[in-house]
């Protein structure tokens, strides 16, 4: 909190008095009180573009499901579990001006969260796991009687990159994508290759280190919020 | 490699020249690509475990499931991401004169791995998850042909926990069962609760930090190593 007040108070830069909220992490989904159901997600691009962020003056809530990794300098860290606690988090971090969904949300949970833990039958394996939808955050955002004015969106691909990308942003109804292609197995990695999808086109950026991709699309952001 | 060497080379306790394998962490069975279902287990109690063994002068192979800390000094760490990787670890660091399994091994994986990302039919949940057995290792251990002269099992319980961990003495075919009450949702936390269930009966163990409940697990393995 001290950290966050100074960063605050010295930040000057081109998004000095902005509010944005960025999610990160994966989200756990319980299944009884010892499993749960996740997604394969450091954190890592999501906590750097809070920090890249916070680094042009930004005042940044970062909602963050589980990681193992330190949350930025100056940034208000909102740590949250599953994708309705996300959700929560985000509509009561409102308003902002914008809106960046790094989080790889688990699209759906166990139907059922059993209160016990599951006892195994020997030699025979439990009923199949009934799955509801989650909460969909970056299309509530994106319809949000609050939208902040830009709302980003990531889609993490393993086929068909742009075009799911674009897909996306049409049915979320968000402003920008980052296309992001898992098929190298980068979930974890320090390095992403992204492709940057908005209503007016699609920019290819180069294999970079996670935190030069935070750098480049906060910027963008300024950018965007500047106009 | 070269702490461990130092560590085997130095410690001079009643566990010299004994191997002793002991699993940690939680296992991470893969539904797709980017999913997985996971054991909340922080690795603390195994990790710790570890450490106390190489203390009294064991050589150590620690086969840990992914988890978020460091491993003790001294001890050969050996990663592994499923139960049934963790079962190839295990069997391939025998022979061992004792084995603690502390690690939360999921009982179940997904019985089908699905290779690209699962696509979301918008507004639909995908079809329930279909589960197959894992491998009992355990079990596996406790009969086989090169088992340890001392097998020791961990049973988180939520409810009836010394029955089940009897329950569990008797069905798996162990020397003891470390039950540890996970109802106050200790998982992750620095403190356990145990019972020592062995053939000759039930230890009630008081609350004590992590640490302390191996430096006494440790202690009782060398004693029963040295009759």
């Amino acid at each position: 909190a001290i950290l966050a007040a100074i960063a605050a108070v010295f930040a000057d830069g081109p998004l000095k008095g902005r509010h944005v909220v960025v999610t990160s992490g994966p989200t756990h989904e319980p299944l009884d009180p010892v499993r749960y159901i996740a997604n394969r997600s450091s954190g890592r691009q999501g906590h750097a573009i809070a920090g890249a962020l916070a680094a042009l003056g930004a005042r940044v809530t970062l909602v963050s499901g589980p990681v193992a990794i330190a949350p930025p300098p100056g940034v208000a860290i909102v740590a949250v579990e599953t994708a309705a606690d996300m959700l929560a988090a985000v509509e009561a971090a409102l308003p902002a001006d914008a809106a960046v969904c790094a989080a790889a949300v688990a699209d759906f949970r166990p139907a059922e969260r059993v209160t016990g833990k599951i006892k195994k039958i020997p030699g025979q394996p439990p009923a199949p796991i009934v799955l509801a939808l989650n909460p969909d955050i970056l299309a509530t955002l994106s319809h949000h009687a609050a939208r902040p004015g830009l709302v980003v969106g990531f889609a993490a691909e393993t086929s068909n990159v742009i075009a799911n990308a674009q897909d996306k942003l049409a049915r979320k109804g968000c402003d920008w994508v980052v296309a992001n292609d898992v098929s190298g197995d980068v979930m974890g990695g320090t390095e992403n290759t992204v492709h940057l999808v908005t209503a007016s086109g699609v920019e290819d950026w180069p294999r970079l280190p996670k935190a030069e991709v935070a750098a480049r699309l906060a910027a963008r952001i300024a950018d965007a919020l500047a106009k």
